[in-house]
Order: structure tokens, then C-alpha cells, then sequence
């Protein structure tokens, strides 16, 4: 019935905390890595806001992520030298443990592919920093709009020639699988309660039901491959 | 300074010929099945022709495989009692014995993708029948066009955000070559002299100073990576 698993990835995949303060702290010296990483990400939703809601034409999220970098930069008073190369560090997220063998033992059985707002360019490069074995890259580019707009899932699917009923999508976040719901996909939530630091408390458990609820990919895998 | 190999698929990455013809013999007894086969590769290039001259909207090459299905059967007087079943032969094509290791090897220092004609869905599953380990799927359905239209190989490099100059193109045939040339693009011949059978005339040799020239994927992985 589901011929193909496509994944949210920010959150879901990789550890996008840890890894942008890592680079962070490598970059600029003196500043807090952590709050950083959090103010850069806080930036994120308003900056696809405005292109969801029409006001500006589609721009890739590195674009977005380099002018939030910049925005993040005045308010911490942080001067940084080559900001390009910062802004490559969403490039080198790490995934969270589970992924990597996870998605391996998922793609015996079906098609596995990102569905993220980040780009082609990005989806690639992380996923060859991380391991994550993909047969091929949906998500933003391909619909040139951001989730949760019911095209980047409608043409995701469109792309694999298949009918939403027969696609799951696979995210930590409930927003993601309300919107995936509500274009007639599958859903499976991975909470990841550290997405957010030791102090999260949004998305720690299931706000609707799910069609599939696991702890980590591996036993999405099991609970799929059974 | 290339940072990225494109690959032509058919031909190039797998013998569309041999497959075809032996799901042909399968799905059709009693009818030549290499010549039919010959016969359905030879609708390909006028059917994108309309499209890439703006006489019809884009629409992917798996609907116009099954349209020349059609056209082909009746030329052949051949009844196909499944012709979407038999249209995914175009799904299984097998690779020539140097494709998959050789992509393994060129994949180390380098993103490698399809830049084909054929659609995502398509090239997803080919690459999963293949064994074909591409970093993501470029080429017609990200143009919305097809080769060798320079749209084509222009927008799978913006999708890697990368200038034409740091991606090659990999094919069998010089004409793919000329137009990745002229867009800006390196170049790498790979011959493949029995694609078109034992008679093969054309594409034997290189028509121009490519960039690189290899026998074989392995070859070329062992001239990039030196």
C-alpha cells in the first residue's frame, strides 16, 4: 500500500542544533553557540512566511538561511569573516543515530526521499555529510514553495508518479503531518525530544493519530517491514 | 574544479536495448523484439521534439513512452494485453558491468546525479533496479524540458548551485556532449558501441576534443581521481 516514505529532515534526521553551535563556536569566538543556533533557526519560519504567503517569489533556503545569518549577526554583535562558509554548516548536520541504518533497512522495501524546505543543493550535500541513503531528492525545489503548503507534499508525490494514499511522510514535527494529513498522505510521527535542546517542550508526543508512531527509525522499520 | 559528474542514463548508464527487447519477448510472443524495441526508441526523439519546439506542453517522457507504445504495437499488428506493465521495462533496464562500480568509485570525491530525460519517478526506480547510487535525480523534470535543449543541463547545475564550469557531463553520445559543451558545461565521453546492437554506426568514436574520453566508468573514475 505505501510504496514510498518521505521524510521531513530538519529535526527529523539530523541534529540541526548541535551541529550549526558546533560550527558556531568555531566561527565566532565569545558568542553563545547554543542561543545562536536557536535565534538562526528562529528565523527560518518568518523567512519562508513571506514567500508561502506570496509576498515574495520563491528563493532557495540557503538564500534564507544567509540573510537570516546576517539579521542573527547585528543582534548578537557578531562580526563574522566568511559568512558563506558559516552558512555551509547546515550542509554538515549530523544525524541523530538511529538514521542512517534506519533509512537502510526502510529502502529495501521502498522508495525513501527527503521532503524538505531545504534545496536540492542542500538535501545533497547533508546527505552525503550524514549518510542518509536516498533515492532521490523532493521537497521545496521541486514544488518551489515551502511546507507546509499542501504542494511541496502534492508534488512530491507527483514527482514519484504516485497518489498520496501511497506515500507516507515521516516527521518529528505534528505541523508537518497535519499538513501531510490533510493532502491525503500517510504519516508516521518520530518524536525527537531533544530537537530543541534539554528544556524542549513542544512536539514531545503525538497530537493526533498518527498512522504509525515509533521511537526511532529502526523500529518505524521493523513496524513497516513486518 | 569539477565538483559535480551528470550522466546521460540511456545508453550511457544502461542497455535499454537488450532489456527492452527481452520484456518485449515476454510480454509479446511471436513479435522481433530487438526490432520492436529499436522501433519504440526511434518514436523517442520526435515525440520531445514537439515539446522542446514549444508545440506541446511538458509532459513526462513515461506518457510518451506509452503513447509510442501504442503507435509501435500497431505497426507491429502486436495486441498488448498490459501496455503500463510493459511500459515499466523502461524501469528495468539493466546497467552495463562497469556502471555500478564505477559510480561507486567516481561518488568518493564528487556529487554524481542523472541528467537525463527520463522523469524523476522514472530514474528513481531505474536507479533501484541498477544498483545505481546517485547523490540526487536532475535533468528533463527539473527543466520541464528536454535535451538537448540548454535549459536542461543549465538547470540541473543552478539546482547543485554550481557554475556550469564546475560540472561535466558524462555521455555516449557526441551530440549530448556538443550541447553540454556549449552550455558551459566539462565534457566526458564514454563510448558504448553496442547500444544500438551488433551493427552499431553511430557514436562509435568522439567527434570532438571532449575534455575527457574513457572506455569505461572505472577508467574514468581512475582519470578524475588521480
Amino acid at each position: 500500500m505505501i510504496k514510498a516514505l518521505i521524510f521531513d529532515v530538519f529535526g527529523t534526521c539530523v541534529d540541526w542544533r548541535g551541529s550549526v553551535a558546533r560550527a558556531v563556536a568555531g566561527a565566532l569566538p565569545g558568542v553563545d553557540a547554543p542561543a545562536f543556533a536557536d535565534a538562526w533557526r528562529a528565523e527560518y519560519d518568518p523567512a519562508m512566511a513571506r514567500i508561502r504567503e506570496g509576498g515574495r517569489g520563491y528563493i532557495a533556503l540557503d538564500d534564507l538561511h544567509l540573510e537570516n545569518l546576517f539579521r542573527v549577526c547585528d543582534r548578537f554583535h557578531a562580526t563574522c569573516a566568511d559568512p558563506e562558509t558559516l552558512n555551509r554548516a547546515w550542509e554538515r548536520l549530523d544525524p541523530w543515530p538511529d538514521v542512517a541504518p534506519g533509512l537502510r533497512a526502510l529502502k529495501t522495501h521502498r522508495i525513501i526521499a527527503p521532503c524538505s524546505n531545504g534545496s536540492i543543493a542542500l538535501m545533497t550535500r547533508l546527505a552525503r555529510h550524514a549518510g542518509l541513503p536516498w533515492d532521490c531528492i523532493l521537497g521545496a525545489d521541486i514544488a518551489r514553495d515551502y511546507k507546509p503548503k499542501p504542494a511541496v507534499y502534492l508534488a512530491s508525490c507527483a514527482a514519484l508518479r504516485l497518489p498520496p494514499a501511497q506515500v507516507m511522510m515521516v516527521a518529528a514535527h505534528n505541523g508537518d503531518l497535519h499538513a501531510a494529513r490533510a493532502a491525503g498522505l500517510g504519516t508516521a510521527f518520530v518524536p525527537r525530544p531533544t530537537e530543541h535542546g534539554p528544556g524542549q517542550t513542544s512536539d514531545l508526543t503525538q497530537e493526533a493519530d498518527w498512522d504509525l508512531i515509533a521511537p526511532d527509525f529502526n523500529v518505524l522499520a521493523r513496524l513497516l517491514n513486518a
